[in-house]
């Protein structure tokens, strides 16, 4: 069984793998569609989970079922499923006691792609509990929408509720790579008025219009924060969403937020031992500026509801996908499509 | 001063007032725009409020500042403003302990025009608080869509909020007059997926379809508990949306509602001692579904937020205002229309 | 194996029963401590859930494990543990969808003893996915506290969190049986500063000003509405928590409510089609008076959390425990005083 | 009209001052009791909010007013009355959009005492919005109990509130000066089971035991992070309280702080450009730790709630009262006790 990996930091290849074996309430599915993200970069290039040897990359697919466990109730062989980035374990004390399901069995436990067990860039991949983890693909949704999906909308519309954005709010979303023009889209789904998008990128400032942003805030033109401060004419933001960046956004972040208001963070911060908050810009600890940063939320029912968005065309994440490949073997250039970023990418997929 | 009044219980017409006195942080205001409602329908034909005399009907207005009090900071004479519908005393002890500034002296008190002061059918009418209490007219919002703001746009949207919609739910809004209507807009801009409305008028039908409804449920077609249960499988509503409706209404949102789903009411129950909650379907008392019945809150800053989601675009109340007419003395005629409802009317507005 | 059955209603006797068979992940149980409840006077007397023929009663019980699946990880033959009344399947869609577990499979479908499985006075009994729905019984706690946390404590407490019980805040809470003298403590710990307890039995008042009732009201000294609205100058109670009582209690429960309160029922509605919201007293619909009514939570950690609020004193069960047997024969004198409540009754436990 | 000022960075004194006019809703207070902060140490000798020149310091006050505007309603000469140290504007907009009041004319904004405006040390002081801003003291209130109240009590509260503790959950409360031991006490009021209190001073340690700490961390015996986690085989605490401490506690918050729990934070943090949140820690951005750092709540009703709580025998605030002087020339010595910090002191108070 052929699979992209990581085989070591910084360099990746094709690699045989044993076919998964499938447990009593599992399912191996045959890839229709895959993404590269640039979460894949970070592992591989930038070496942000560690040192990591032959591990299969990718965590973005939807596809085809092709065995299940005896134990599986909902799905069957040849059904076509999205399957989330984020597959927790949803049995467990954690989640009684109001943990997200995402940790349940520890942090960021329930990230298990490509970080705990082999990604889905492979001709079959696993996945746990398929009852509780995997989705039908709707009747009518395209594979392009469906594979955006399992990690850029989730993790979009997680930025929002984590920054608990209401009616007619001033909200702004820091990065719109595919994940923050998720965070647009989602904005506006919460009720959002003036929107900010903070980029640089053209096309990318192009869609997160087209998805509802108002204002593009573009660093080339002066600080992000005086620009935003200066717009809002020194109140700030109700709701600031992170959605990409180094770490200096959080600071940003603090910054740009009214005391009262709310940041809500997906991004992955990979390096350094610290982020930083502002002191006085945090009201020397006392100012209301509510600070949330989670992992996006992952099982069959986050998917179905996902879905349903789509397909009550409450807004078209198709609008990402700006590169198609087909074939498995395009696989390759897709993801080094996410390493190059050229200006013309928001989001590659490649048909299998 | 002129002012179209109820005379008493059954019977409106033309009455004399004195010019109203400004307080210190007061304002008169001169209408521009008048909206006739249901409620003062309710309250002159069906004395919901009862027995009143010579009491200005209207609580739906724009107007232009012809005063204010000396203890205004942020308006002045000529200001065009938008008047809601519900003017708080904003500092109050009940505030402080977060009850809703609707009741902040007492429940209901919050709604004071044509309840227990003077309405805005009047050639001048009073304010109080006028920092606390108006918003200006944002340039380029007609004045159409501007009365739309004071008492249909907030009190639809905060039945959303009550029926605390999330993303990718379900959600029914029962009555699809200009609240529900409003309701049904609302609701997709906190992240409905699939919107049940229930309504029998085909205009309203055909503009709930507009503002984002995927299903149109009319109770001549078959119970519309039975209706929405068979279309969501037996499975109910996360949400459910009272806007309109006799008192029957709310046994229906118990039926239709899922275990831990949530009921939001902003329907004025203008009849009978009693609601009922069936017991079964509520659980026997155990079965998690909430249930939330509020007034609209009220206040600048509400009017500010909801103005502030037309002018970016986020939807448009315009699509309500069936009918307009020119000069404050077609209001009776608005008023008729709206005891009459013709098939043709949502909502009529008297431009002055 | 013999068991405390409902015959049918209005009759209780000792049968024969299999014992269980024990799932994969399940465990069987030998009881050490019983306790009647009036639930089950409710099933056996009222026919509160209709027609059962030997349906063996009970649902309060700690014990000792004889049998566990191969599956569960963290309990073995000889454990000694506490087992809540309620006992739902964790692995659901219903549980991502933030449903209470005591609905994942449907509303009210976490109670299963002596619902619509066995219950627990039996000389064995069955529980389901034992890893997640039993607790230890701490070293050190008593029988008779622990086997009051498996409903009294839980449900009592449920009351409180229904209600938003906050700091400083005025609560009533209505009906002071063994669940409301918990829903008492419950709320002490949650912050509640003047708290009126509502009930006529000298015992129950004497046991409620232990656990922090400042108030005592008895409906034989007047409608206890007015006397709440009189002691609080008219103002109402911030939260309100039903905890028994006829039908009547919930619109007594909406009278004494102010306008931005919350009302959170545990009771348990045996009677009648409806219940009664009074419209005027509700505000119309409009008042922002709050109805929540929800089945206790159930589980290990809900039971493991009761436990260590016991363990580090901040509350005393055993206060409850008013009557005491030894041997499981006595279990039918232990129901029928449940049945008779004399005086000196608040609960009675059973050792086995 | 006497009063001991903050003369420059480094330096107290007492100094002459104009007596205070008073507005049309505002009131001018004798003190009848005084509390020295630790605030005031950091103003003066850390210069935290920047150099000042007379400055009149302090901002604990119980006191007798003699003057009250004619818009004043509720308040009258000669009652004596809890002044909070935040007494805000309360008829703002930011307030109608949820920004807590303590901000309500910008960050900070309600901290007025020895901070925009001259403090409570002083023969007479004033204060703005009587009826929203004063509190009666009950009757049966000690004044030791009573001036603990607008600082202590109420902030050392509101951590326990930002970190939304829960029923039967595992709490740690870094820092047991006085704030501290009121949030280890509002932790118990608020459904805290085991109950880390993490300081060195034998005393306060007794005290915070008293209050209801099960477990004393001492930095002394090793980092407070590793006790910790040690003590909770690794699982963290659910809410973890800053009440004092160096920049460092943030990070140690993180680390102790399970996925899912949230930090409150209540902590001035006195010094440096930046907080440090560490990444690996935080779930690179991603595990669910909200972090919460606000101002307490001041005002009338706030007051009000947390004497209702003493005066229902909730907790004690005056075991905090350690040192106590009779008259107001003793102030200087006051002060100079909470600067020098002897192993015998929490708070000392004076009697004017």
């Amino acid at each position: 069984m052929r699979a992209l990996a990581m085989l070591k930091i910084g360099q990746t290849g094709w690699i045989q793998k044993e076919r998964p074996a499938c447990g009593v309430l599992d399912a191996v599915i045959k890839p229709l569609a895959l993404a590269p993200c640039t979460s894949d970069i970070h592992t591989v290039y930038e070496g942000a989970l560690g040192e990591r040897q032959n591990l299969v990359l990718g965590h973005e697919a939807v596809g085809e079922i092709v065995e299940v466990g005896c134990g599986v109730m909902d799905f069957k062989v040849g059904d076509k499923v999205i399957v989330p980035a984020i597959t927790p374990n949803w049995r467990t004390q954690a989640i009684q006691e109001g943990v997200p399901a995402q940790h349940s069995e520890g942090m960021l436990s329930g990230w298990k792609y490509s970080n705990i067990k082999d990604g889905v860039f492979s001709e079959l991949f696993h996945v746990n509990d398929a009852d509780m983890n995997l989705a039908l693909i709707p009747d009518g949704m395209s594979l392009s929408q469906a594979v955006m999906l399992p990690d850029m909308v989730t993790t979009g519309f997680h930025g929002v509720e984590l920054a608990q954005v209401d009616f007619g709010s001033t909200v702004v979303v820091i990065g719109i790579g595919p994940v923050g023009l998720m965070s647009v889209a989602g904005a506006v789904l919460r009720g959002a008025a003036r929107l900010f998008a903070v980029g640089s990128r053209p096309l990318c400032a192009e869609v997160a219009r087209k998805y509802g942003a108002t204002d593009i805030i573009n660093y080339k033109n002066g600080d992000i924060v005086d620009q935003i401060l200066d717009a809002t004419r020194g109140r700030g933001a109700d709701h600031v969403i992170i959605a990409g960046g180094p770490s200096e956004v959080l600071e940003q972040a603090v910054r740009i937020c009214k005391p009262g208001g709310v940041i809500g963070n997906v991004n992955y911060f990979g390096e350094g031992e610290f982020l930083r908050i502002p002191r006085e810009a945090w009201g020397v600890g006392m100012g209301h500026k509510q600070i949330n940063g989670g992992l996006t939320p992952g099982g069959r029912v986050r998917m179905e509801r996902m879905a349903a968005l789509v397909m009550n065309k409450r807004f078209d994440p198709g609008l990402l996908v700006t590169h198609t490949f087909q074939g498995f073997d395009h696989l390759e250039e897709g993801l080094a499509l996410m390493h190059n970023k050229p200006a013309d990418l928001i989001k590659p997929v490649v048909f299998v």
